[in-house]
């Protein structure tokens, strides 16, 4: 097969992403058995070395899939990585309902379903090639008004949010604490991105890229970014619970990578009008799928309970419509 | 716009095909509500002008949709016309909402949803152009091993199924009369499809069709096909609850033309893979949004149920874990 590199790229970033959602899924699974295990023997005296060990594996697991993650995001456009990451809820719900006997109702079921019918959708109709190759292209598209205005309303919305909203409505509105993560994480993730292409950059010999401060301006942004988003992800998950905080971050989170990846890495610039509806409804399909596996979660449901209403009760309304 | 024939006609076919389950979707609710205030006033002696007149006018509105739906076939590949039958399920469940009061839960919006969602891939991924454009030609193909092959199966099945299943399963299990009413459905719009080109051809111009014996054996066996397929139908609504036979009907039925339509119109012949996998999980995301419409119905839940697992309940298991 003769590929170009655009293409290879393509795959290589797509083969990323899911293994890093494989990853993240499973470092959640293995994580938890560790606590459970550790929970379970709580009164002979704790930390055994076989808990530790699996607690451990989750750790670096998910350190694994992070920087798969990360590594995607310079091969493939953001368009394409960020919705896949709805997979790795899947695997967990998937593995948990495997190895934690967590059992997986009717409706995850259905959930897991639609949400691998809408990453496919994501799949055939993202760009297939990137339009920013050298931090010098990225550090230009920058000066684009239309990311600068985009960079604007997000920083003034969470500073809003962090000083204003937060200390009032936080604590009962999940959303507060989920804006500020979604949106300065959309940040992150372009600057990812750009770090990604430059570190592709120097391990293909541009050396001199090191000597970079914009690389390094980068660097410094990513970092203060992810940390402002870890500790308001916290707070989200101290206060509410996963199952909410999961669908709603996702879709917020997802929603502005797509739009700041628009507008900064102009990915959708040359895609045909039916890849874009494609696209959007890829994503709002993965949307559907997380709220059925997540929302219904405690929900004891199953076909058994179904069949109850396998026949029909012969009412009047019945009998005249058949009429 | 410049648009080739072909265009033209996958478009044609597509409005039809769409406005066919707009008229059929609001057909059931005239229907029904003609009945429903008929019900109510059954004491004061029945058959009001009024009525009648919204009882016939869904009879009416329903045959123009089963006709749109039959020209329909004439202009687009059944791989994008059968499918969309969907929205007819989705249009009534719609309009029950609005004129009937039929409270649609948040299962049954989220299935309205992903039904739209599932119907744009189909529409996306779908065969934009038919393979048959003349009576002819469809003679040509009717002797292709491979669709003689799939008739045989399908009577030697629907026979079996008929005369040895039925009459001992038939009243227990509600997929032996859907399967009977799906598979020789799908040789019904086999033969309707065929009629649709036949009657274009001649509407064209093409009169000598008329005196053609294979367009008046075609209307015969759409007719006899037609009518079994009612005689089980209503067999299977009189047992079974319409929103378990509607979502079975559904997949059997709009599998069986997918198949029989790649066999005998080879629509798929020049699509490129990753349509056709389009096409597929498009058909499957329609048949979760269709599950999620019709299995949960009478299932009280809405959001604000969901609203108690807002919180974290803060168990020890969830402090470990956000350790």
């Amino acid at each position: 097969v003769n590929m170009d590199t655009g293409t290879r790229d393509f795959y290589i970033g797509l083969s990323l992403a899911v293994s890093s959602s494989i990853f993240i899924g499973s470092s959640f699974i293995l994580k938890k058995k560790g606590l459970l295990k550790l929970s379970h023997r709580a009164g002979s005296g704790g930390f055994g070395y076989l808990k530790e060990w699996m607690w451990w594996a989750g750790l670096i697991l998910m350190g694994i899939g992070e920087a798969a993650n990360f590594v995607a995001y310079a091969f493939a456009p953001a368009t394409l990585v960020t919705p896949l990451g709805a997979l790795s809820v899947l695997f967990s719900a998937f593995l948990a309902s495997k190895w934690l006997n967590e059992k997986l109702n009717i409706l995850g079921k259905v959930g897991c379903l639609v949400c691998l019918l809408g990453s496919t959708f994501v799949v055939l109709h993202s760009p297939k090639e990137q339009e920013v190759k050298s931090l010098q292209d990225l550090q230009y598209r920058l000066a684009d008004p239309g990311f600068i205005s985009y960079s604007i309303v997000v920083l003034i919305l969470s500073l809003t949010l962090i000083f204003f909203v937060g200390p009032r409505l936080g604590s009962t509105n999940p959303l507060i604490y989920v804006t500020i993560t979604g949106t300065i994480g959309s940040l992150s993730v372009m600057g990812c991105k750009g770090l990604g292409v430059g570190i592709k950059e120097i391990i293909g010999g541009n050396t001199h890229e090191l000597g970079n401060w914009f690389f390094w301006i980068l660097l410094i942004s990513v970092v203060f970014f992810i940390s402002v988003q870890m500790v308001y992800l916290n707070k989200a998950l101290d206060l509410f619970n996963t199952a909410v905080v999961t669908p709603m971050l996702y879709v917020v989170f997802t929603g502005c990578v797509i739009l700041a990846s628009g507008i900064l890495y102009k990915e959708w610039s040359k895609l045909p009008a039916e890849d874009i509806v494609g696209n959007l409804c890829g994503f709002l399909t993965i949307i559907s799928g997380i709220f059925l596996l997540q929302a219904f979660k405690d929900l004891n449901i199953s076909l058994p309970h179904l069949s109850s209403m396998l026949y029909n009760d012969n009412n009047s309304n019945n009998n005249n419509i058949n009429n």
